[in-house]
């Protein structure tokens, strides 16, 4: 292992994960292999209209695309595996490695996608070793999370032992008995770690993250004192917590009805792979609810995060068909909102009591926990794989920053460590850690109907904030107004009357014209005027636009639609359809070379 | 204070601050007098795109004007103040009784807004009593909040005695020594207290609010660690939090720069009062401090909730002129984010980290209290008050209930209680307390330029989201299309060809006038045609609309511009402006009754 000076590095580049939580996408590379591990995504932030999922910008592998020898994949949770649909279709991945709950999901994610045919998905179990390309063996070490099947990677690579702990909490007592395996953390801490790259989500908590099973009693104690029907809302993917929350549902012999896609899916899945143990006749579809008498009723439903429509949040408006709040209903958020969701959790909440049903949510109930460690888990995890590098990652700067004290406090050098961003590329040896580059990071951004560039975010942010105007214009080739320009303003806020506007975009367009016509229009020499409409159409646009500025005390979005007749024709009224005026995309050839005036996206 | 059965009941009205924390606005009336007791303003919250300020739905009290008597302000935040320069631009109010700290503030707001000539401002002072109208009585009494000179107020109304707790905590050891007048509440307790409306701000958290003066052994703490230049924020009204600071500043030899201009605001009226104790020589202006030695400077800046205009963010944004984070800086938020502002203030501290600042921030540091009391403060104010009847005000549903039960569980029957919302009407006799009907409530909004109307913001909301279409077109007396329509598409996704689409608009344009031609055009009998273009307007608009929905798999806004020729004229394209073409404004009178297509604000 040791370095001698010719070989290279190996390169750990981030393309998400990092100054955030979300869309976990990392890059190992060594000479011309590259491994994956995890492609998640995120979700859209305030500013971010009308977007529905975030991904890492994937330029980087596209260009290196033939690099591309695997991935291996930690757990199923959606900012670990829902970016990969989306990749597949810029790119193949030879082979998916991962866990068999996290293959089940994504195999059902491909073939939605139709992209089942770009990759193989392999099922791997603890202690199983893969190989990936020719220099990467990667061992999958059993840990607990809050979805079950989860895993840290100890990686072998031509530099030396590398481990990605994943997500991860230390849970000693574990709900399905699924021990971390810790024993094989010591192993290779005990025989050299060269590095250790851990989630630092909770790096700002002292003390360890409580175990999943400490929920039980107090969910337990709700469900003994729940008048009638129950609806427990919970995160999808949070396996453990569903299996006890279907155990306690069997013990207060209470027939539970799913609500909500990405409840069914998780649970189908899970119930298919064994991960959640309960009877068939545990369950009921929610048609089949009215029969039963409201006490022996549990409704597991999405939307504990206030997603506007999630199930939870279309009962809680009384949008949802089947399912009604009535008196004696009690709601158990089984989960606390994450930051930036705040507002949505606790005004679903109100709605909720306002309908009369008994809430119950909040910290001090503890109905909920987290699925990542506090610093005591990450000390653990530092003292057991004593690693020479420490690389802090799944967090926000200032998470990662936490993160390096707490490895501080235990001994590894501040040189022994970088806090880095997306798309840093970092560069390991035996000897060394240092930050050596950086590839294009940033977001790609996907709506309803594909992928929202920046121009579009940027216009809708400006539509958003003042609104659009609309100036419709008809310039002659004398360089004059045809008419008086119309106006319209949607989303716009002023108490200045239309007509004065108008006015005003009329004196703005002629002093315009007057002032800038003749460098706009030359002759050809054959006695034919060509007119640099395009110039035109930005000088006009500038000038209206900031005139809209000052008497609106607002930046509304300008639209200027300028129609020019044909030159030297003189279009009739009556002339039937299809007539070639007064639309610039019927203006003659020889002029639309230059003539886009009004033509944009 | 027996009930004859033919008195009227007094009537409770709160405008705002109820199912909300904000813009507190509540109507006391008897009989044809209106009493206000404070008017304040609320933040936007996700979707308000574009505006600035929220305030209450004032229609009841537009139309009510000629009652008012006069208005109570119990303190100086701008939740309890802020509306009034707004109100008084829509009616008089004769007179506001107020604290002096408030009285000074409210004093520029209505000089800034021109309306200081609406209202007559006095200021009061603890155990003042005021008659306002012919029969409310008013008793100030001393409370302990987060801002200075804070009060409860005691009214003496025609049914009884009615106590509004304004904004409170129950401090033993106020910053100011200004302890809250617990004994006058006694006293009103042992006569008789009809009513008490209290504040249910923390109504969901057990135990006792600390005192502010707990924070001080923390800062004090952090004070004497700093090794270079402080940037302390905090609420800029926080009156105590700014004494404790400026005292540890002048302990700690540290001069003080203050940036922002709420702080400037506040500190300039609170020492011209006397309830900021500090010597001039503590403070040095902004562009001083660069010969002062970093570890004896203290920068006071706004921008602790993360808003993106204020200092701080900009500091952390590298915008702020003056100021410029460098390494050895400390900055320490003495302030916990308002929920809804928590991703801004974790980016504000990832900003300030990233470039080399310490940050100390978080609930563990102990530098940070609430201004509102707990479930503890809230059970002494009723144990000391008795009320018979309990009004929770001033928080979000879930609050009030909470606040209820608190009140039930010492003693007080549901049936002498009411959870009410905005607008609700509580009717309060000597023997009763009910809700005896809803006067118009909900919010008005201002952007910079002026009110932000219902429509404009669903506008914006529909821009932000989808985008917006135009569409122009030209349509022949004769009902056919003059040529392809022309077709913007901003903040719009999809991939499809532009062309495409507008042929689509063609074709859907050519099918609606082929289908509904013969019922908008008909001969007026004197040879002319006369055309419904609204009709037509609102009929293509329809059709164009659907097509957008399904092929774009989007709504975006859309702006259709008919372009109608005159009838049976030839308007030549050599004719110089103004030509009385192509604009529907200029069409013949006649016409123009019933032609508005393509006129909207």
């Amino acid at each position: 292992m040791s370095n001698n000076g010719s070989n290279p590095a190996l390169k750990i580049i981030p393309l998400g994960g990092l100054h955030e939580i979300g869309k976990n996408t990392c890059v190992l590379e060594y000479n011309d292999e590259i491994v994956l591990l995890d492609a998640g995504l995120a979700f859209p932030t305030d500013g971010m209209h009308g977007v529905n999922i975030v991904l890492p910008d994937m330029t980087y592998l596209r260009e290196n695309k033939h690099k591309i020898r695997g991935m291996i994949v930690t757990h199923g949770h959606e900012d670990h595996i829902g970016g990969i649909p989306f990749h597949l279709k810029q790119f193949d991945i030879p082979v998916i490695y991962g866990p068999r709950l996290a293959m089940a999901l994504l195999a059902g994610k491909l073939e939605e996608a139709g992209v089942s045919d770009r990759t193989e998905l392999r099922t791997v179990r603890p202690r199983d070793m893969v190989r990936i390309g020719a220099q990467f063996f990667v061992e999958y070490i059993r840990n607990t999370h809050s979805i079950a099947d989860s895993f840290t990677v100890a990686i072998h690579t031509p530099v030396g032992m590398v481990i990605h702990t994943g997500d991860f909490k230390i849970d000693h007592t574990p709900v399905d008995g699924e021990h971390f395996d810790l024993h094989r953390l010591a192993e290779h801490g005990s025989k050299g770690v060269l590095c250790l790259i851990s989630d630092s989500t909770n790096s700002e908590i002292p003390g360890f993250t409580a175990s999943e099973r400490s929920v039980y009693p107090n969910l337990d104690r709700i469900f003994s004192q729940a008048p009638g029907r129950l609806l427990v809302t919970t995160f999808a993917s949070s396996v453990h917590r569903l299996n006890l929350i279907l155990d306690l549902a069997a013990r207060h012999q209470r027939t539970v009805a799913v609500v909500g896609r990405s409840m069914l899916n998780v649970i189908a899945h899970a119930r298919n792979l064994g991960y959640l143990k309960c009877s068939d006749d545990l369950f009921q579809p929610l048609h089949g609810i009215n029969q039963i008498p409201p006490q022996k009723i549990l409704i597991l439903t999405t939307g504990s995060q206030g997603e506007p429509m999630a199930a939870l949040s279309r009962i809680a408006n009384g949008d949802h068909r089947q399912i009604k709040i009535r008196s004696g209903d009690t709601v158990v958020f089984s989960a606390n909102p994450i930051p930036g969701n705040t507002i949505a959790v606790v005004n679903t909440i109100d709605k909720l009591m306002m309908q009369g049903a008994k809430v119950i949510y909040g910290r001090d109930q503890g109905i909920h926990v987290s699925g990542h460690g506090c610093q005591e888990d990450q000390k653990l995890m530092i003292a057991l794989t004593r690693p020479k590098f420490f690389l802090p990652v799944h967090g926000e700067h200032r998470m990662l920053v936490k993160h390096a004290e707490t490895a501080r406090s235990m001994g590894i050098p501040p040189e022994n460590m970088v806090i880095i961003n997306n798309g840093d590329i970092v560069e390991l040896t035996p000897d060394s850690i240092q930050i050596g580059g950086k590839v294009p990071s940033g977001v790609e951004l996907v709506d309803n109907t594909g992928v929202v560039n920046a121009r579009v975010l940027k216009e809708r942010q400006q539509l958003a904030e003042d609104g659009v105007v609309t100036v419709a214009v008809a310039i002659s080739w004398q360089g004059e107004l045809l008419a008086t320009p119309e106006i319209h303003l949607r989303g716009v806020v002023t108490s200045l009357e239309r007509s004065l506007l108008q006015r005003w975009v009329s004196e703005v367009m002629t002093e315009t014209l007057r002032d800038r016509w003749a460098d706009l229009a030359r002759s050809d020499g054959e006695g034919q005027v060509e007119i640099d409409w395009v110039g035109l159409q930005t000088q006009l646009e500038r000038e209206i636009q900031r005139m809209l500025r000052r008497e609106l005390q607002s930046d509304p979005l300008l639209v200027l639609l300028m129609q020019n007749p044909l030159p030297h024709s003189q279009p009739s009224s009556s002339t039937p359809s299809p007539s070639p005026s007064p639309s610039p995309s019927s203006v003659r050839p020889a002029l639309r070379q230059r003539s886009t005036a009004g033509v944009a996206s």
